[in-house]
């Protein structure tokens, strides 16, 4: 563990939240740009994101599957919006082969091992995976097509941040094909409430989501819908993003099927993806001063025991302590006892807390003497005396406390930063004061639009189903707007 | 479904192999060269492979986390053995960008994106990690790190084949230090060993493990010990590795730990893998000429009911059917109730054959009448009426008999196709008539194991515990030799 303390959010948040990830040992900068190793602990959490939403993805009936790495030029190529998206930011395989130097003393690039056609490493896999499903599909029958892949992604970014946005990171990407646009629309809503209820229900995130404008839409969709989270500076993030994308890759990948009438038709595509961000979301929404704080029903360790002795009753204390260990495993998983020897129970207890274990349980030979245990809760650093006979129900209980106390201070950051403004000059104010999500009415141009962000640098995060039918003046240029969410974005 | 029939092993086994991966639907070639696509049933076994993998790999104390997928050039170099070995077959990263091309149609790599250091897609991960390892350990109570990666791996062979050898392919690395040599020799047998378990429990294989000679080991490696199996063909298949890293790499990126002593040393490491290439030796193993059997405790559907009925009295034998599902689910998972319209029952057994279900029941009228279901197990063909309250019983029975006997049919062509030679003519005469595991004695000169590849195909696989002891002449140069095992190997 870091010595190293933690940098208060009051003082510089950026610091904070990458204090957060090394002292928590989340994850580290690695000798590859922009690519980040992920440490055991994060990568703990992260399994246990993946298994439940893997859970829900197949409940979904989406199976999963994997599709090459590598995509050949020409195919990002056919859609014209989608490599225009992702040309300028991916990593580009041109040769298959080292070769040593003429010194002997290195390698270099062997040129006679040129590729005829460059492959680019997957920005995301759309075009390779339609050009596979245009063999799959026949006939309705066929239809609805749901597939998922758990894959790694590369993506060129200048300026990145751990987990934030990284070169490479882990996702999962949804991809369903449809008989009619009806159904493909529903598929798209299902996907997205599928992430709000996950980061809910999981993650104790509360979430807004709808529409995505035009200028911040997927490269290829018609229509792309977002989730978006609200950090504790009051800025969004975009947590995940299911986007309807017609019949434009059908088109151009020639994927097509005899509908019930028998006519050669093309489908209507979706796709939906979360990634590690997630976990970005995860420090910067439940941490404090003191570290991270993971929800229960993610954490990697629920609850950690930490004995407290001196060497004359080392014993006695580890003996009793193990008791309560070995009783609390009967109801509860993931709960680590903590006997490591050089370490003193002020180091773990500051480890732990770091850490961001739900619940810490102290034990000295008062608490012994007693017949009880000290149980302290991460999120509130509650402390209560429970009675041995006690200690496994009130574990159990203060554990869905936590993680609903998590969820409903979540749900308190986003409702007392929303804002609504019906003019210019009070969008200007809530947004270089407050950040927030600030509801606003704006015409639809992306001029007014990009003029927004350069004078304020807030965007618009998305569209709610209510804002489409809430119709006023454009705070930019007065014209006819419907009501759409801006914020500062991550 | 395809509807083309499959090769018969006896006409072109190599075909037959090819045929069973596209009827069984498991994976399928793709437009990138030496990359397939794995299907969603394919990747149903391989997640079911994972799930048993990981629970083992974490039984014995390593820890999940993820590396960059890009390894820098001067990375790979730094170990000389290694990069020769890995620089021949390597996907290289060298711009970052596309471009427009000048007539607008098309894009281009930018040459303006050019980076300094060219990046290698891993083709494995040790030098990438071992210069984390560097930061990460200090002292001895930081040994031992255990530490495995589930990855996507690149090496760009020449000639490939589904599973077997793709450019890409998915596979889990173990990688571990330790203090002395002592502990992490005593890791790489446990990993061997755990590997070896693993393939005779789950996957029903019989394997022999051992070191390779030095011309077969890991390029980097001080030993590297294999877990072989045999094919139906009596031809072997390296199924795992697990390697003796020595100090070689703790030394080449300055991984060093204080000891007990207080003294500066090198630890001594380990890596050990298995990967997508398991699929193969399971396809190899275990299918026959109607397709695929898939040993039951990896089974995506471990049942197939399928109702047989016609339009008088589908509702009847539909609703018994289904009472039946409903039963047989309370006690046996992955049950299938395939109650798709517009197919024959026909048709349906053929396509569950093809995918290697190991258990289906077929319920017509009058087994509905007599109170009874059909039950055909996979491996056998063999059929049997049984009474609905005997079906759990004799569902739960049938599928821990057929992995049993997949797996005694795999140990028995092993030992059926095993041979002890003591001169080179009679090694000449079995290999090419029988192939299979040959022991015969060798001096451990290179030059005499690489004329018998030439003279025989045959290269040694592995020298068992018990090899290492029996001494003779070397069937080769006659000079004194010890016993490795031979064999023609995927």
């Amino acid at each position: 563990m870091s010595n190293k303390g933690i940098t208060p959010r009051s003082e510089e948040y950026s610091q904070w939240f990458l204090d957060i990830i090394d002292r928590a040992e989340l994850a580290e900068n690695s000798p590859v740009r922009g690519s980040m190793v992920i440490k055991p602990y994060g990568y703990a959490i992260w399994e246990n994101i993946q298994k439940e939403l893997d859970r829900r993805i197949k409940e979904k009936g989406a199976k999963n599957a994997y599709f090459p790495l590598f995509i050949p030029k020409s195919f990002l190529s056919k859609e014209a919006d989608h490599v225009k998206g992702f040309a300028k930011e991916c990593a580009i395989v041109t040769h298959y082969r080292l070769r040593e130097t003429a010194d002997g003393k290195g390698v270099e690039v062997d040129p006679e091992a040129k590729l005829e056609e460059e492959l680019i490493v997957r920005p995301t896999s759309e075009t390779i995976m339609y050009d596979t499903f245009s063999r799959w599909i026949k006939s309705w029958r066929d239809l609805p097509l749901k597939i998922n892949q758990w894959a790694n992604i590369v993506r060129w970014e200048k300026r990145t941040r751990p987990f934030l946005r990284t070169a490479e990171f882990l996702w999962q990407e949804g991809h369903t094909v449809h008989e009619t646009h009806e159904e493909s629309l529903k598929e798209v809503m299902e996907a997205l409430n599928m992430y709000k209820d996950f980061a809910s229900e999981v993650l104790a995130l509360e979430t807004l989501i709808g529409k995505k404008s035009n200028s911040e839409k997927f490269a290829g969709a018609l229509d792309t819908y977002g989730v978006e989270a609200m950090m504790q500076d009051g800025k969004s993030l975009q947590f995940g993003t299911s986007h309807d994308l017609g019949q434009n890759f059908a088109k151009v990948f020639n994927i097509q099927f005899t509908d019930r009438e028998g006519k050669l038709k093309y489908p209507w595509q979706t796709s939906w993806g979360v990634s590690t961000r997630m976990m970005g979301a995860l420090v910067m929404s439940h941490s404090d001063d003191k570290g991270l704080i993971v929800p229960p029903k993610i954490a990697p360790i629920k609850v950690v025991i930490v004995p407290i002795y001196k060497d004359d009753n080392k014993e006695k204390v580890l003996k009793y302590s193990r008791g309560i260990y070995n009783q609390l495993i009967k109801d509860v998983d993931n709960v680590e006892f903590d006997d490591r020897e050089f370490l003193s129970p002020g180091y773990k207890f500051n480890e732990w807390e770091k850490k961001g274990v739900p619940v810490r349980i102290e034990i000295g030979p008062k608490d012994m003497e007693a017949g009880q245990v000290v149980i302290v809760r991460r999120d509130t650093s509650e402390k209560s005396n429970i009675y041995v006979s006690e200690v496994n129900e009130n574990v159990q209980k203060l554990l869905e406390d936590i993680q609903e106390n998590l969820l409903s201070r979540s749900k308190d950051l986003l409702i007392s930063n929303t804002y609504s403004v019906s003019d210019y000059k009070e969008f200007k104010d809530v947004i270089s004061s407050k950040k927030g999500f600030v509801h606003a009415h704006w015409c639809g141009d992306p001029e007014c639009e990009e003029k927004i962000k350069e004078e304020t640098k807030a965007t618009t995060r998305c569209q709610t189903e209510e804002g489409k039918k809430n119709t006023s003046k454009c705070i930019y240029c007065e014209k006819p707007g419907e009501e759409w969410v801006f914020g500062i974005s991550y």
